[in-house]
């Protein structure tokens, strides 16, 4: 299958297959691009009947919205068809779309004048729309909302919906297209489960990515579901929540997010619905297909399980001896943000700057695991952000491997993943993948201070930024607003960490690569 | 040559050479530790004259020390003789000798009373007598020492030479040992001139070690001698700057450091004598036969003059334009203090808290760039910390060929450095290092927060530590002392950093896998 895609033949029929008759000037990161823009406006045309049935206040900037989105969307979809699907060339259509995500699903905030408090020039507003849209689409949570009563349901619900398609996105990249390339978390999957069940999962791409949207769709509506039967959310806080927590994106309506209700239950569902989010996609699909035991044969899953559990008792033990805070309330502190931050959501359970719940006046040792969390993230192929647990445990066993090459120089070990030797390859290019994750961070974090940051607000909202979390330590945390922490320029650059993290770095450089040996092509003759 | 050493016979052969008839337990960690231990008590022996010639308070102390560390060293060496001399085994004896130096190095201190303030009890003293030791043989430069103008001139000294014995510890490891076990830098230096010349450096080993030695003590009598040439720093002054200069150590018998000179005269011959000490010795070595090209031709010195050069050309633009420092107040703290840590030395030339050299107040941005200077540190086969710009280049290979295997994953690229290939197995090793090397960090991190660290104070220390500096940020900056800012679990802690660091993790992993080993036969029969 993977080798017939990679054909002429393959190419051709799949390009029929799912647009038709292939028609246009071929470039794929143009016709992807068109397709998402699709998408983008068909979001916020529903978000219009929203507004219209709530507020009505932001309809017209939602409804212009949509049309520029959908208009040039349907131009470039209709006008271009699938070119290259070399690795690259993939790579660099999932970047572009997700920067003209960006670019386009900002235009509503525009309009609308969002973040046009008194004395604020356009363009700051312009920085502050395209960082609440680049926070959105990468589902991650960060925001530069100050005043969150202020705009209009349908707009706010438009905010949510961002992160949840952001999820959609991703999911869909990570189990379909990714293992084609080699580079993805399916492979692994396949390896721990050889046999029939392993080839059942992707009889055909598109197949697969609908049954994917299903699952993702379902646990939305799981949540939301949930939600509304619990005491406290209505209908609309209910689906606004469903959508973020679906997408493990973070985003609230409200600016205690999750602290706003200040009810045990409906922090349960959260989290059940975060841990749901956080785990791999193709497991989900197995369980759909009767097979329940994936769940517990998956050793991603078992280690990320562990991770989760082990930090809770560390923070919770912190808060209970270091704060003044009672057992319950340590308890409920710690598992919440624990959960939250590990699955990469970022939903806070604050009620209020210095409450149980604000992490960024912790005491430094929970912070500190806090961290870590950022980095490692959850499962591959989920919607979760950071390294990923399946990176985290093929360093670890090429650690643990150098170790005992140092004893035995002329030894061949494997690096082993759930019982299975992993290829060389693949420990080469996680490698290559955490070199640059970290030179990211260092130079982020140098970035962050040259534009006028603190060394502790630095060093953590880099790190929560590219692993997608959202609120960070320090001036970024839980009650903060990105747009007091941060300069004009330190925000825009985050906004780009958020989706080379999201995008997991690569297809982000190769977005420039193409245009690149274009301009050359055309300089040389 | 290499494969002689191995054979039964080649063993054989050489403990015969290098220590008479081979009598006693074969012990190759007990026999090295032996020999250590002797010079240990030879370095007392020798401030037990300056202590006598100058304060007469301490002579007591270093002489019964003195009189310890020789006699268990003495008949360490007596009743053992080298055993096994596999890798692991080599690892763990060069492990188990620098503990051993620290424990018994701390002695003198601990006779004296060194820490002994009032009110302070036997295990407060004893916890900073190991730190204190421990910062010494690892070239480190972090202090305890609050009170400067208490111990004796003698004793002080000693503390001097504690450190140029990590030095001179390190450049015969590092140049001599561990090229052997394929996991030195003289290896790459080989590779880049091919040809006679690189069979040349070591005819053997034993002649190799003398002539390091003879350039080692070249350059502490060339630093001593311009410094007492200079005006300002007396005899004494001359000689203790001199020892911890060519180790890139930084201990200074003044609380202010460099400081307390206030001469840019004395800042530049500690200039030169910190870059000499950061420089491979083996291109030293073949300068030293008349190969000045070597330096030039060395693409890992090219990448640290660089990097030093880049470092220090922002770290003055930053301190000009956020700090209220005149241009040439910046361009001397800047400079000074980029090259003291870019060459993990750790000197100082603040005079006193929040003065311009004091960096632990500079703006975030500078302390950033500082703190990643902290981990690249200098050239492998130096007496500088850090992982090594060798290893920093490797890395950065591996990683931009990561992009190139993006684009063409089914293409094999090599990673250059100096325009030859290197191999595989080394880009393992290296990714594996630093792979433990940021564990460290984030272990340690997490556990000097866990003992009541702040995040910045944390963060700072334990990468200032693991990389041999000295001097850390927030309250471990330049002018403070270890012992206010840190608990006393926290400073044992950072005493084992120091030499993990210092040892480049793998021998203090390896020194407990032997004794295991032993346990385990003994108990499975």
């Amino acid at each position: 299958m993977r080798g017939f895609w990679r054909t002429r033949a393959g190419q051709a029929r799949r390009a029929t297959m799912l647009h038709g008759t292939p028609v246009g000037r071929p470039s794929t990161a143009l016709h992807v691009m068109g397709l998402a823009l699709i998408f983008v406006a068909a979001g916020m045309a529903i978000c219009v009947l929203i507004e219209l049935a709530s507020t009505n206040q932001d309809s017209g900037a939602l409804a212009l919205g949509a049309v520029i989105s959908g208009g040039v969307g349907g131009l470039l979809w209709w006008r271009t068809r699938v070119g290259s699907t070399r690795t690259r060339d993939v790579f660099a259509a999932v970047g572009w779309t997700w920067a003209a995500m960006t670019l386009f699903g900002a235009v509503p905030y525009v309009l609308a004048g969002t973040f046009a408090t008194p004395g604020v020039d356009f363009v700051e507003q312009l920085v502050n729309s395209i960082f609440e849209s680049a926070s959105g689409y990468s589902s991650t949570g960060s925001t530069v909302m100050e005043n969150f009563e202020r705009p209009g349901r349908g707009l706010m619900m438009y905010r949510q919906l961002s992160q949840w398609y952001g999820g959609m996105g991703i999911v869909v990249l990570a189990v379909t297209v990714l293992p084609y390339l080699g580079v993805g978390g399916l492979d692994l999957i396949a390896a721990e489960a050889p046999g029939p069940s392993s080839d059942r999962l992707a009889p055909r791409v598109s197949e697969t990515a609908r049954q994917l949207w299903s699952i993702y769709a379902l646990s939305t509506v799981g949540v939301t579901v949930a939600l509304f039967v619990v005491p406290g959310p209505g209908l609309y806080d209910s689906i606004a929540h469903g959508l973020t927590t679906a997408a493990t994106g973070g985003f609230s309506p409200y600016a205690n997010s999750i602290g706003h209700f200040d009810s045990l239950l409906v922090e349960l569902v959260i989290i059940a619905g975060m841990l749901f989010g956080a785990v791999n996609f193709a497991l989900h699909w197995r369980a759909a297909h009767g097979d329940f035991g994936a769940y517990a044969r998956d050793s991603e899953l078992r280690t990320f399980v562990s991770l989760i559990v082990g930090a809770a008792a560390v923070v919770v033990a912190v808060l209970w001896l270091s704060e003044p805070l009672g057992g319950g309330e340590a308890l409920r502190a710690g598992v919440f943000n624990v959960i939250s931050l590990g699955t990469s959501t970022g939903f806070s359970n604050a009620m209020g700057a210095e409450s149980a719940g604000d992490f960024a006046v912790w005491a430094p040792a929970a912070q500190m695991v806090i961290l870590m969390l950022f980095v490692v993230g959850a499962s591959a192929g989920s919607t979760s952000g950071g390294i990923k647990v399946m990176r985290a445990r093929v360093l670890a066993g090429h650690m643990m491997r150098s170790i005992r090459h140092t004893q035995q120089p002329r030894a061949v070990f494997a690096v082993k993943h759930g019982g299975v030797a992993v290829s060389e390859d693949l420990v080469s290019r996680v490698a290559g993948f955490f070199l640059f994750y970290v030179l990211l961070i260092c130079f982020g974090a140098v970035a962050l201070t040259m534009l006028g940051g603190d060394l502790n607000t630095s060093i953590g909202t880099i790190i929560s930024v590219l692993g997608n979390m959202g609120p960070a330590l320090g001036e970024a945390g839980p009650t903060s607003s990105y747009a007091e922490a941060f300069s004009q320029p330190a925000r825009l650059l985050l906004a780009a960490f958020m989706l080379i993290g999201r995008l997991e770095i690569f297809p982000v450089l190769l977005m420039f690569a193409a245009p690149y040996r274009t301009a050359r092509a055309a300089l040389h003759g």
